[in-house]
């Protein structure tokens, strides 16, 4: 069975040698005041996690994989063996309401400790921490627009965990294309709402670890507009609370079934019914699109960060089969006396291993870059930082989502090609690193949309500005460090890139405004714009890491080897994975015309648009 | 339920426009007296494969994957319902005669139409196909090296399908390395020998579909040398034969257990404990290993098959369902009065589509042209045909088995994605496209190691000289066609990429040859490089579909779209896929140097080996 060692090492490394993220919190007044920024409380926190999350988790991982989710006629469903009883551990131990406002009963940490504690989550059991993790979501989006009552009567429960949360977003026909739902909203007088329609793909949608569970839900009131400009969002709780806070009448959203999926199986993926069940208005009506974004776009980086996890443990274990599995001989020998040698010595099993290391450990060093900008986004008292913040957060969001998604699941498919033949029994755990690791690449808007937002949104729709922000600290780096020997062919490189992604964003951009078919334009190089963005800022991080490393290395302050193996991934990293963006340059530049076939390559009879 | 259609239209072209396989067919003296070239009769029995295909073995597809197969205790197993149902249909049916020697009841059908049969068998149902396929091999082998004695006794049950085989290779100890395998074979002093030991991941190994199945077995000959040179190939039938042919006394293998596996869950991964099995020498003493590979090299094409299989039903699926799905607005609309548009419009969708287009239709061109070249290889009367076709099916081979699986699994994963949150849903059947995709790439030789054959072996073993007749016919084609427009951008990309292969294989070639780590180099490299080579063929495939397509075209010739959809999918190939050669000739030559970390990067405490 898979282990799971929490990277506490690294995860130190990049909070204090890269980010120096004490000084930074340090600097925000709400943590400065709660002294939830103090380095040996935030390691104390992280080291109490990890032992949390390698006993009481990973354990669990397996048997969530075999057992799956249970659904009982009247729309019960259970969870797998273990799984409650780890909740109720979970919560107890108070880990719901690590990052969460003191006012309903958080502790304050910082986001950046709190999404440490969601890629160890993650790693973990990808599937239990779906619970809490959805239950954190629902909480951000009611925190910041619901109202007072509403937030006095929901929020103390899914910080403590007695209660969780879902996103009720897709419907049958509607998945991407939220605009065309038909789950309606009629007002019923009180301050109340009845919501009808079927919702479907609810992530902890039901389920017996919490006595009542916060749908926030996706609908359209009677006589808004069509389209996203008429949707709202609705608290509806699975159960009605009375006055005095404890569980009430059951409210009318029952699931009719849950799906049975390549997956996550320890996560109960729930077909919602409401059928008039009461509901409650989130923020203003016809915001609901807006207000759902809150939700997302922490669970996007959330998401995100389930890539990240799997990436990690699937290398993990992959390095430690590489270690013991003996297999050819290699000159030289590594033990004479053994018939076979370890496979990590061979170049090509070394080549899959550093291809997760490199990954993983830039992708948790932007994660953590992120999660530390959110913190400045919320706290910082002068606003020009918020909005710096602000900006990197918005354009990092889809390239943390998509990036470390996709190279999450091909660390897991190349993790599973170490084992050989035994990477495909079940048995063995890494199979299923693959099947779960695969729908962070679909929900939560599927990578083609991230793609989207990152190019059209937050590039091209803010006139590149947000870009150049970004575009400047990698230059300003490059150029402090003129120079360097060791990093002159990383920043040669670097910089080669980075001016590359300024001129392909200006090509694409000038193709999106030349005519009709602009969109189009913009739709035909998204992904690979998204690759090549992400492998800019990850061979910046790269670049840094290496520095600070190099640095230790000289000064003879690494008795591990810990910053060696920085600098070689580094090198790796530059060697190996960074060319990728001489293809992808290739294949943006190429455009949409190759794209633009005729109907008849897809054997449409017809055009599709007419003559 | 996904649906699959034999790709029919697509076959005829290449079987007549890209390869004239009739007049090269014709020109083999066994096939032109048999008349099996004959094109009414085998576009007939094409047309026969495909129904039966479509309408006998793809509705089994879904159940063999829910039900999978069944241990039961003594060694038996069951398989899923319909199995054997369908395999007595096609065996009566004469299916398993197709290409076989007539001489033991077969057909005599050229390897060309087989080959497109298995094609069509694993895109009906992969795990379902195994079973003949796995027999296939076993009678390949032992028509090549039997005895008299044993072809008379076992060649027609395996031609008629009442008896099935298997590959007895691996151990728990030894997959990739087969030098170290443990089973031993005692000489009994009467024409047999006894078997003892233990194998494992025996695909079909165990079943209720025939009365008999004949393993063929790697086993160690008491006083033979250790390592592959000590290794012989031994029949051991599940049930002793009588001299009549009927089926006598249990033999002393037993299945001891069944995988629970990723995929492939209707196909029998069996555990097999030989205990003084009663065994029969195939071939001679000691050339086991020869031997095997007669299996083997069939194997791989036909596991390269299953990539290409794959990849075309999984695409078939996510056409359809990119057509019919609904979701966001398209500018110019295709129907106004819908509230969306099919997903199809959206570039980023076609990438995905053709994506898998043009790698399947390419990758079935290879395999026809490698097929139609064993034919060649096995009868052609003039030696030097023959061996110019054996050394280009040598060259193929393991490019066939990794990139079209490696392609095959992509694409599953592409047209998953296709459908959003459905793919990961089991009821939609995308997902168990990629779950029976992947194995294809680990068994029978890992991609890995069909890399290390080809740059080690087949190409610097042999002084390039392979490479170099390959290269001539791409040359040749290039130079044929100086001046033709249509062709002259993919002519300037593939021949620049052509020349590039040669001078990379010098580079690795030097580098080999320049000192103790030689074998590292090529180790380090030779993933990338088969990926490289695969474009080469792939974009001189593209380039000749391209050109003859082009023609009828021009010669208003193209009724159905047909030949258009190939200008516009080698004009896709081009500017979207072939492109990779720019990242993939970075990678190889920065060689071994940033693989070649310290072993403390990988959390070793001490050198691996000492200094």
């Amino acid at each position: 069975m898979p282990q799971y060692k929490a990277p506490l090492r690294d995860i130190k490394f990049l909070m204090h040698e890269l980010l120096d993220a004490p000084q930074a919190l340090g600097a925000l007044p709400f943590h400065a005041q709660n002294e939830t920024a103090d380095t040996d409380l935030m390691n104390q926190v992280l080291e109490e996690a990890a032992r949390f999350v390698e006993t009481e988790l990973a354990p669990l991982n397996r048997v969530g994989d075999e057992e799956g989710c249970t659904w009982h006629a009247g729309g019960v469903v259970t969870t797998p063996t273990g799984f409650k009883a780890a909740y109720d551990k979970y919560r107890q131990a108070g880990w719901t309401a690590l990052d969460a406002d003191p006012e309903y009963g958080g502790q304050g940490m910082p986001h950046l400790v709190s999404n440490i504690l969601v890629e160890m989550l993650n790693s973990a059991n990808v599937a239990w921490s779906m619970y809490p993790g959805l239950s954190h979501g629902a909480y951000s989006a009611l925190h910041a627009v619901g109202s007072d009552e509403l937030k006095a009567t929901y929020l103390p429960k899914l910080v403590s965990g007695e209660w969780t949360g879902t996103m009720c977003l897709t419907e049958p026909h509607a998945g991407t294309d939220l605009g065309i739902i038909r789950t309606k909203a009629t007002d019923n007088g009180d301050g109340s709402y009845a919501i009808t329609g079927t919702k479907i793909f609810i992530s902890a949608g039901e389920h017996d670890m919490a006595e009542n569970i916060v749908h926030l839900v996706l609908a359209r009131l009677e006589g808004s507009p069509a389209g996203t400009k008429g949707i709202s969002l609705f608290l509806v709780p699975k159960f009605l609370p009375n006055a005095d806070g404890s569980v009430g009448e059951r409210n009318g959203v029952v699931c009719g079934s849950i799906e049975h999926k390549m997956g996550i199986h320890g996560n109960a993926t729930a077909v919602l019914n409401f059928d008039g069940a009461k509901g409650f208005l989130v923020g203003e009506v016809n915001k609901g699109m807006n207000n759902m974004f809150i939700m997302m776009n922490a669970a996007r980086l959330g998401t995100g960060l389930q890539g990240l996890a799997l990436g990690e443990v699937a290398y993990q274990n992959a390095l430690s089969y590489a270690k013991e599995r003996l297999q050819m001989r290699h000159e030289p020998r590594v033990d004479p006396a053994q018939e076979a040698d370890p496979i990590i010595v061979h170049p090509d099993v070394r080549r899959m291993l550093l291809t997760g290391k490199a990954y993983t450990e830039a992708g948790r060093a932007m994660a953590m870059w992120l999660a530390l900008s959110i913190d400045v986004e919320h706290h910082h008292p002068d606003e020009a930082k918020r909005k710096e913040a602000a900006d990197l957060v918005a354009l990092l969001t889809p390239i943390a989502k998509a990036f470390m998604t996709d190279n999450g699941f091909n660390i897991a498919v190349l993790s599973q090609q170490v084992y050989g033949g035994h990477g495909y029994i079940r048995e063995w755990g890494m199979e299923q690193f693959v099947r779960d690791a695969r729908i962070a690449q679909i929900y939560e808007g599927t990578n083609g949309v991230q793609a989207l937002d990152l190019l059209g949104r937050k590039v091209l729709m803010d006139g590149g500005k947000k870009l150049q922000k970004l575009a400047g600290v990698l230059q300003q780096f490059v150029e402090e460090n003129e120079g360097d020997e060791e990093l002159a062919p990383y920043l040669d490189a670097l910089g080669k890139a980075a001016n590359q992604l300024g001129s392909l964003t200006m090509v694409v951009g000038q193709k999106a405004l030349a005519g009709p078919e602009g969109a189009d334009e913009v739709n035909a190089v998204a992904v690979d714009y998204l690759r090549f963005f992400g492998h800019v800022v990850y061979g910046y991080l790269w670049a840094r890491m290496a520095k600070i490393a190099a640095e230790k290395v000289g000064a003879g302050q690494d008795r591990d080897g810990f910053y060696l193996a920085k600098v070689q991934t580094a090198r790796f990293y530059f060697a190996k994975l960074f060319p990728e963006t001489k293809a992808l340059a290739a294949t943006i530049k190429a455009g949409n015309e190759s794209l633009a076939v005729d109907d008849r390559v897809f054997g449409l009879e017809r055009p599709l648009v007419g003559t």
